[in-house]
């Protein structure tokens, strides 16, 4: 192994303080990894010490520099960084790691921890989120700043291990970054050769430098991960390229430990409490106390108090000035930044009448998009290489390029899952709303960051177009059946599938609205009829989720039909049958299961009165109706796959039409 | 653009007969894709002609070539190429491109048209496949071939587009390939510059050679996608390296189109029938009938039977010599090629007593596991570098790797979602039954092969461990909500949570019985207690996907509990509860809701009868039990995401213990 520097300077001592903390952490919650900490730990101290502009006292100051931990697991790096450095969080916060309820969860977690810029574990991740940063630093600079006065002017780094590189997410980002040319992003590969089964000569022989040279990034390297020196060099030379930089840096897991270095058994486990004490005579650490730093070290870390408030200031004065001389464009910043929403937006959004005849509700959503795109300058967004498939061009705002860092239609790629961790990035940095969009089929490719925009309560929006059988002929493979349900069941993602353009206009409204966590909007690509308005309920029901559109006769029904998105049609239909015959039919659009279940039990009642038999239809997996439906409740869905074929005749064989929804209606009412 | 070679050779008449096809069919159509067809058709040309060791009268061969059109939206290439070398594929098929029930489905479809390798249409997929298929044939030469008798000696071929090359599992397939140096391997890379959104440009700046050597593959160029002899020696030099070789062929999308060359536009619409007419002119076609294949082409194309019929049988000679010469190890390829168990494998199977005590379900797996391994050689597999958190190691079996390719473990890295893409190639190809592990959160970064599997009905086994908040403290990021209701809700996918050791041996059983599509292995990370089969009922129960583990006192139950997993242990506890203050429980355990969904009615009224109240209890998202449980059944489940703490605390807090159940069940029946 490398040799241990056994050397009692300050920077030392700050150093192993890093690689104490971790192995003492993991050790008292008896798991967690402590390998990688302590292999990082000397990066974190040039890179957080040197080079970080950060305020540990205003961990929201908006122009600080990102760093994002992708390997989240190594979460015992970034929590010791904010307790040396002075964040809000306590030693005994540390010594509290992975219990409930405390604030160093097993992996970092956005809105948790002061300091945690994002939520990572799931590898590849947090490669997209910094992207999704630098991203969004790009585009407000470019859109703020003016000469003299470079506001918005950040970095944002991030940290990877060999997972983050193996995962097909890192590709995705990284072949856009680098077609981005977005200099302000420096990555740090961890390159310690170890996984968790063992040596990456198992199973991982890339050339990592020849890969991402082959995205357009600058590429070095750092043969030892302990040389202080030749890391702020690396980071030097970064900031001085004009694209996207990886530092390859060598390290060695679980760095200082006699027995556990550079083995994989020091990546996911505790190093065991006599190795912890040789790790720390090995180190020449002054105490074998648990989770002891010594003052003077501690006051070193500190430093970054000062220096952070120092830096914060000198921004602050920027900002007056920018004030002074651009006082309208420092406004729009801070609203934007505060997140808050335009005024007089929602005047913008547009109305259909009956002249606009039958319209995909993809391409309502296109309008919708359009007419908001002047009022609502933080809106951007576009798709995984289907703009004109998705309706998600918004005209005249020009493409975000390495061009025109000011243009606000993105070209994410044949990426979706890419798109996704890269929004979430966007979002998490702050003054954007993105909206990303693909085949609703294809929301299985980019699960991973749906899933952790939800946890983290980011304020992103997928257009989901192609929403079923209805997209016809490209078959089966492009046919979303179960990802409707495989969406509903995300905790925190709303899903919206509106029935027509009045509804899919509501649908945005509530999606641009909600603050707390994402919406995935669901849009067919077939044209749909225009719904009365005059003669049906109004669209804004969308907002509580479901809602009466068609009433039965006398008020009191004697079946309930209900459905979302295309299929609404068909139970408009079936009940002008059923009523024709004596039946009285209720027909329920219901838009959203998420937004109608949070409504007050009188509200769902008043929808759906008990005893009522229910019939739902929609062109997909039930299982997601099955909760609304209840007893002897039927539900006309898909367990199969699609086919190619021209979709009205796919709905006719698949018994998605009217008529079986009426044949469904009296065979469970026996009228 | 490139001039349009109009010289009347055969040739070139035979290729321009590719393009007339595609444009004509997607024309008749009104949908599909023409551009790439006509870009590709000499590149099909020289390969299936000239190198593609195929007989069209015999697609399942099984030491044929495989050829795998990852871009699968240029279906018409491969139909062109079937039909007119001879499969037993018609021109009235051909005319029926995208049409119900046709044999020519808008993308390709594994089991539905003959001579079609894999369903492909979700970009980067059909790389992945080809991977496996390269794999399975490395794997079975080092098992099987003897020296003399190489009698598993083929290759395998994948055309991959701008889209494929992009997508994250372009990245993790062929990272894996390079590291195991499949030689046999050669992919083309369709170099157009052009993707649905327009020029590559916009989004894709990637230096694919330079990539490609970072992942250890040979790369060559044909700078001219119509230069025959140029194709031609670029597979001669890929076929004569040790090295997977990718190809980079410049092509110019609907080469031939007077108007539409080099365009977006022709990606993904018809020409139109004017182009189509200028197209035929420009490329000096014989005829402007539809559909026209001169005689002398169709005839020169089928030169491809006979030459087909010749290269087979040759094989089936040495296949003689082979079958003399070892008889033993001809009849175990046979059997594992044509997908048959060994006999007795059941008897392998291993039984868990008292003795075994706690255990939890992954660990029982990895005994089965290891228990078939030496009777059931066909069993290989491995995970995304959590081997042995997942407990999938074969013990005495060898890893898979470039100096082994008889081992039988594989080491996928940390790699997902190329795991679940080779998985599908190796299944695909025959011979072998894989298997693939991770923890269940990350299921969600392989839905797509998952889906594919289970749409081709694939013989693939998912071993997914750490199936709940009992996974502790990693936390949320970690911690399954949603997986479970998400894969249950997958046609064609069974999905199975096992509740002990015992039902976990019956889960395997099954997996390994199906033979129409894939199964998933929900297991958990924390010890179960062993459920003791002489006081409940046995575990076999499985098979039926529910049923009754434990019945009421006196037969007639008040209240039916019901579970799956983890959680089974709380329904048992609460019954015992139950009973014991006089209310009548009866226990469901529900491994399998697909499995039981299958049962005839009689069956699933006997486990679940009408007119009993019910409650359900699982560490997961509600949304799948709700059919189950019905009117004013309650489902215990969790509709937020989870924490990082000891996983007991977990439980208690989030109100999944025994105590709850009981508190439902009392509260439901007013018991």
């Amino acid at each position: 192994m490398t040799s241990v520097t056994t050397r009692s300077d300050i920077t030392t001592l700050a150093i192993n303080a890093v690689r104490v903390l971790a192995m003492d952490a993991v050790q008292k919650a008896t798991s967690g990894h402590p390998g990688t900490p302590m292999a990082l730990a000397p990066l974190g101290y040039v890179l957080w010490m040197k080079h970080l502009r950060h305020n540990p006292a205003d961990p929201s100051w908006p122009d600080r520099d990102r760093f994002v931990l992708s390997a989240g697991h190594a979460s015992m790096f970034l929590y010791g960084m904010l307790y040396l450095t002075g964040y809000d969080l306590s030693l005994d916060d540390i010594r509290n790691f992975r219990q409930w309820e405390s604030r160093t969860p097993g992996h970092p977690e956005y809105g948790h921890t002061p300091g945690v810029e994002t939520t990572t574990g799931p590898l590849g991740q947090g490669v997209g989120n910094a992207v999704g940063m630098a991203v969004a630093e790009a585009h407000l600079a470019a859109l703020f700043n003016r000469p003299g006065h470079d506001i918005v002017d950040h970095w944002t780094y991030f940290v990877a291990s060999d997972g983050d590189i193996m995962e097909g997410v890192s590709h995705e980002a990284a072949s856009f970054a680098g077609h981005l040319r977005l200099s302000r992003l420096i990555g740090f590969y961890d390159d310690n050769h170890i996984t968790i089964e063992g040596d990456t000569d198992l199973t991982f022989g890339d050339d990592t430098q020849k890969r991402f040279e082959g995205y357009g990034w600058q590429v070095l390297r750092v043969a030892d991960g302990n040389d202080l020196e030749a890391i702020d060099s690396a980071i030097r030379k970064a900031k001085s390229d004009a694209r996207p930089s990886l530092i390859i840096v060598r390290t060695h897991i679980a760095y200082g430990s006699p027995n556990k270095v550079d083995t994989a058994e020091a990546h996911g486990s505790a190093l065991g409490d006599e190795e912890v004490r040789l790790t720390k005579e090995n180190l020449g650490y002054p105490s074998l106390e648990p989770f002891h730093v010594p003052d003077e070290a501690l006051a070193h870390w500190r430093g970054a108090r000062e220096r952070g408030a120092t830096i914060q200031l000198a921004w602050q004065h920027k900002w007056s000035e920018y004030s002074k001389a651009h006082p309208d464009l420092a406004q729009e910043l801070h609203r934007r930044l505060k997140g808050e929403l335009p005024p007089g937006w929602e005047e913008a959004l547009p109305t259909f009448t009956a002249s606009d005849g039958s319209t995909a509700t993809r391409a309502a959503s296109g309008k919708v998009i359009n007419a908001l795109a002047p009022r609502m300058p933080e809106l951007v967004g576009g798709s995984a290489d289907l703009a004109g498939s998705t309706n998600t061009i918004m005209k005249d705002a020009g493409s975000f390029s390495a061009d025109n860092y000011a243009g606000r239609n993105f070209h994410f790629g044949i990426r979706e899952h890419g798109m996704g961790s890269v929004m979430n990035g966007m979002a998490l940095h702050g003054g954007l709303i993105p909206y990303g969009a693909t085949f609703l089929v294809f929301s299985d490719y980019m699960r991973p960051p749906i899933r952790l925009a939800a946890l983290m309560k980011q304020h992103t929006i997928y257009v989901f177009t192609h929403d079923s059988i209805g997209l016809g002929e490209d078959g089966p493979t492009h046919q979303p059946i179960e990802q409707l349900t495989a969406l509903r069941c995300i905790p925190n993602l709303t899903v919206i599938r509106p029935a027509d353009s009045g509804e899919t206009v509501e649908a945005w409204r509530v999606a641009l609205k909600r603050k707390d966590g994402p919406t995935a909007l669901v849009l067919t690509r077939q044209k749909l009829g225009w719904i009365d308005r005059a003669r049906y309920a109004p669209a804004s029901g969308v907002a509580r989720g479901a809602y009466v559109i068609a009433g039965a006769t006398g008020g009191k029904p004697d079946v309930i039909l209900m459905s979302a998105g295309s299929e609404v049609a068909a139970i408009l239909e079936a009940r002008e049958q059923l009523e024709a015959v004596g039946i009285h039919a209720r027909a329920v659009s219901m838009p959203s299961h998420e937004l109608f279940a949070a409504q007050p039990e009188s509200y769902r009642e008043e929808v759906l009165p008990a005893g009522v038999k229910r019939v739902a239809i929609e062109a997909a997996h039930p299982m997601s109706w099955h909760r609304w439906v209840m007893n002897d409740g039927v539900v006309l869905g898909l367990e199969r796959y699609g086919a190619s074929a021209p979709y009205e005749r796919i709905y006719e064989e698949l018994g998605l039409m009217a008529k079986d929804v009426v044949e469904a209606a009296r065979r469970l009412t026996g009228l």
